[in-house]
């Protein structure tokens, strides 16, 4: 359920997408992260600024609210962001772990505008050697050594 | 097709993935990305000492190669893995543009230790409201102004 609150803070995620746009950061994105009603975290899409691809405003704000809060961790927050993210950024919100997410154009309005958003998401289920960019396994039991010391371990730390 | 070289860098896309873990960075998991046979990007999972969940040894290696190149897009590249990437990884692979991506381990492998890797590429094919944690799409006319105020730019970077 979307309420009055969700539709301001959906408001501020679309005003920085603007922000960015004017300053050159990047694309036309923007993204905050609220707890118990506070912004804890934003950012703009800033691939341009950055030269980084990484830097899409939704993995802005979620290193920006991990930063704030000294967590790898987003318990009790909410997302939102101008645009419906992106895999990258979905799978950046299933590792930070929000409470929700909520989203205020679709990754069609952002393929209409030129973005690959909906490109990737149809590639994911695509047979790796059919995809634009072909993904190759090549497997020997030494490649396994990282995970057998990760079972060792005593103290893992999960995340 | 794999080739020899191919697997000696995967070899060190492996032996970053035990280092990272050695020094507590994060989970077991390296990349490294080569161009022209050379190395110009490597990370190991940094989740843990960096406090970002964004931190994954992929998107490191990407951040590391465009600081490199001074560029957000990885052409003539490749990159090595020690593990299949995950959704948020692909997503950051197709947006660097990399030529090709090669991997030693599987999603399955890392989910039997522990890693929620397939658990995310099953949850992008649910509907929204079905999902562990629940996107929500809200729009109104307003919410457009980004992409309107993009459209307009005379000189748009694509990324």
């Amino acid at each position: 359920m979307i309420t009055e609150k969700d539709i301001s803070f959906l408001q501020q995620a679309v005003d920085l997408a603007i922000d960015g746009l004017k300053h050159g950061k990047g694309g036309p994105f923007g993204c905050i992260i609220v707890k118990n009603e506070k912004i804890i975290g934003k950012g703009s899409n800033s691939v341009i600024s950055n030269t980084d691809p990484t830097a899409h405003a939704e993995i802005v704000a979620i290193r920006d609210a991990c930063k704030h809060l000294g967590t790898y961790q987003l318990d009790g927050c909410v997302l939102y962001s101008s645009c419906e993210p992106c895999p990258m950024c979905l799978g950046a919100i299933y590792w930070a772990r929000p409470e929700r997410v909520c989203y205020a154009a679709t990754r069609f309005t952002a393929a209409d505008a030129g973005f690959d958003d909906e490109f990737i998401y149809k590639e994911i289920d695509l047979n790796q050697d059919k995809r634009k960019i072909p993904f190759e396994f090549y497997h020997e039991e030494r490649f396994l050594a990282p995970f057998l010391l990760w079972k060792q371990q005593d103290e893992k730390k999960l995340y």
